[in-house]
């Protein structure tokens, strides 16, 4: 494999040396991250990013935008189950959800799992992104693609918002980082849309990035959010495959109180949330209740 | 900094391109990390490894083994505070503990901040460690090396432990990766001359690796432990600077539960634990309790 694509040019973000093949994260200035590869499934160039589906050693298959991980089978579960499970069951009775992003598919796959969820409008700017995911990373996109609840949208998520008002029960921004496509999926005016499009019981979810590594953007997520939600909570899960480990989610809502959820309720085919997972979730450690000025 | 440096030969571990220095981390086959180094505070050859104290951009100041990121500045405190205040907790009233490992202090530093704790002995192979974080990683060594009640053992742990019978409230086990001189503190052999190193009602703890990347060592960790000692839970814990980022502890009882724990009695100057977090540590997600044998 790696000699015939010695042969070739290689894709950006991909090295080979010691007749093995890299694939390489350098968007960080001060860390860089290279994980073995064992092929590259494909290479498209998306009028949005450069995507990758490629085989690895460590993580089994993954999705990468622009070199940057995304989503990987050996771990993707974990980051999707926890942002999907705890609004479907923090709302007792949701039948409507919203997507922003997702484009691999994970979050859909998870929220199917709840019969009472009628419809399900998923939202993805870049449509090459969700071909490659259903075709080569049915580990994560699941049935998710062939679920007729399921309504895929393939627009900017900004714009699909703002004319929808009092629609949703739930809704899920999956979101990459907020840089290139994504940046606008983290300013007020759009979580301001977002809320409008809920109906008046309504809980959305975003991620928010690293405590560690990120903790102006999970500060801002937190304080803006506040600002026009009742009932906000911070959540965390740890998410090997991305650098720092622990990784945020910031719920927001308009009646329901995630610490009220009914457990019982949670789907039971999962890998990493139980009814524990869920509540040892919002215990934060003494450092993040510092940053978010919770005490 | 690192022109000065070009002239001169970089030690192991370490290489320079583009005009920035970084600290190579590649003894995995199938990653390979780079840290961007400010600057090697001091390199030393030890009779069991090269210990390197450098400070780094994202993770300041740090303890690297032969090329492996230990402990940081940044992150150190959560893994120090994990492995040190749930069994200094879980035993109600400890006056003796036995740290074997911990070269860097930082568990030391931990044990310290319970002043019921009266002996604290040190079992560290590698003087050279030890001298190295006293003089340069004070953040994490902290006030443990001018503190009386810690005395210091350069000496093999698995040797100290032998002749050591029923000495010891608490034992935490704070050892590096099982390769080279950290593989023995793995054995059985040495889990049992460790309990007899223990007080009738003593607690044990050891760091058991990572839930994703070393499902074997946890497993057969938990289930060594688990035939010599009435209850055995296993914790988690985040560490940003770990690759996977969630670790494992294991601890070992000989009667007290750590569910049952006065949290009340936890000190109160942490960055990470607190009782949320302890009760949460405990709330292990499905595929660990499968791993496990949990249910």
């Amino acid at each position: 494999m790696v000699r015939k694509l010695m042969n070739n040019k290689l894709p950006r973000y991909f090295e080979e040396f010691n007749n093995n093949l890299w694939s390489v994260e350098d968007d960080r200035d001060n860390m860089k991250l290279y994980y073995r590869v064992k092929e590259i499934l494909s290479t498209r160039i998306s009028p949005f990013q450069q995507v990758n589906i490629i085989d690895t050693y460590d993580f089994g298959r993954c999705l990468v935008l622009d070199g940057v991980m995304q989503t990987t089978e050996l771990d993707g579960y974990i980051y999707n189950e926890m942002i999907s499970h705890i609004p479907a069951i923090t709302h007792p009775n949701p039948s409507k959800a919203l997507i922003i992003g997702g484009g691999d598919c994970g979050v859909a796959n998870e929220l199917i799992k709840y019969p009472e969820l009628l419809e399900i409008d998923m939202v993805e700017i870049d449509e090459v992104v969700v071909e490659e995911c259903v075709a080569k990373l049915t580990k994560i996109s699941g049935n998710a693609p062939r679920d007729n609840r399921v309504k895929f949208h393939f627009t900017d998520g900004v714009k699909f918002v703002k004319d929808k008002k009092g629609l949703y029960d739930i809704a899920i921004v999956d979101s990459s980082d907020p840089i290139g496509p994504a940046e606008v999926l983290f300013s007020e005016e759009f979580y301001v849309d977002l809320k409008d499009s809920l109906k008046d019981e309504g809980v959305m979810v975003c991620q928010s990035q690293s405590p560690i590594f990120n903790k102006d953007i999970l500060s801002r997520t937190h304080h803006i959010l506040k600002r026009h939600f009742p009932i906000v909570k911070t959540y965390k899960a740890v998410v090997p495959s991305y650098p720092g480990g622990m990784w945020s989610f910031t719920l927001a809502s308009l009646v329901y109180d995630p610490l009220n959820a009914n457990l019982a309720k949670l789907a039971l085919n999962t890998s990493y949330i139980n009814s524990g997972v869920f509540q040892a979730s919002f215990s934060l450690p003494n450092f993040m209740c510092d940053d978010l000025g919770i005490l």
